[in-house]
């Protein structure tokens, strides 16, 4: 059975309504783990419009730094969806935590849940190297992040103009 | 039969030409709707390349803004090459104009074409999060834009290195 | 028999390991034929991260211009990995050597070959548009670098989340 999916794809190519779709067929009461805090309108104005595009049925669980605690409360209780990794990755770096423990940690948490949890990711690694250090650095951890956790799941789509491409 | 097509990709992977072969193959007398303006030097290098790449038989259309007009025009005439979409909404939001509204327009256009139509669009997505807020936008519409044009049309193909992966 | 390979994908996508593992199926005494120049201590670092990757048994030869050259002294002594043709576009860039003749020369090369190639390039057009020019001609260049070899090669692999898409 497919426990673990990682669905990825590039800004607004659809991945958060594949991802949807994926956590509403493996199984009833589904919760959605938030990893967006809404520090200003930009991002308040995208957590909002995600709100309306999942629709009611939905327990929602804000969790924007301890994932790996947010999927052991949740485990047995629904299929979980994750939206997304690439802002919780971000999160950790702006806090300055030690990423490679917590992507050890969460491939550790992952295999041990019970219940499905589907993660979007993003991809940001292919358009043209950034000038500055920063965003070099926080795309190269997005692309490590994404083969580190790619290995751990059952599957992976990559959402192209609203349609999946199975990767794995 | 596929009547509608989307060829996506990003920038030089080999999109137009693929596309131009899929117009060849849906019938004789094919036309091509140019979306795009020769503004300034580098656009009208462009422009000329890709004319020199298509070869002779082709019928030229010039449309940057009513693109839905030009399809209604051409329709019954012979298969349509719309190259491209992201160039187009480029020019709607230049102008200000309602991209929801056109894109709504355009996707009831599309549903009623008796003659073939493939459109190219552009992956804009896909690298790190621009620094300003046009940027961002730009590329929000773009991916949106893809999702409701790839719902409509019966097949899209990601061009990677000159070669089309299936995506519908 | 698959005798030439292209491996392509984003920042961190996880090209170069799958790469390693073709080249390592095709035959013994694996030769990795490196484009990069240690030329500051961020590039060391990524130099010495594959070095580590790679692992013990390959025999390495650095060329960063003259791909042609190391592709002929050392052909028919194994399987040779080159890592990477986009480092090597760029090379030639910032020598203001001619582009397309290199391109004409390689292709030709590859096509002379008796032992496997496999070749690691980058996407670097699925962002947004680059704001300065020089980045505009080289993500086209990148583009067209990958049209060409990938009309030569016989396999084509699109690496996402550490996993391959087929694309040839």
């Amino acid at each position: 059975m497919e426990n673990l999916a990682l669905v990825t794809g590039g800004a607004k190519s659809g991945k958060s309504r594949f991802a949807e779709g994926l956590v509403r067929a493996m199984g009833a009461q589904p919760i959605y783990i938030a990893t967006a805090e809404a520090l200003d309108e930009e991002m308040s104005h995208r957590i909002a419009a995600h709100l309306l595009q999942r629709g009611p049925g939905w327990h929602t669980v804000e969790e924007p730094l301890d994932l790996c605690g947010a999927l052991q409360r949740t485990d047995g209780r629904g299929p979980r969806l994750v939206d997304c990794l690439t802002l919780w990755l971000s999160n950790l770096m702006m806090q300055d935590l030690d990423i490679d423990a917590a992507l050890a940690d969460l491939s550790q948490t992952l295999k041990a849940q019970t219940s499905p949890v589907v993660m979007v990711t993003n991809e940001v690694g292919s358009g043209i190297v950034p000038d500055n250090a920063l965003a070099r650095a926080y795309r190269d951890s997005c692309g490590a992040m994404n083969q580190r956790i790619g290995a751990v799941v059952d599957r992976i789509d990559l959402v192209v103009c609203g349609h999946p491409l199975r990767v794995k």
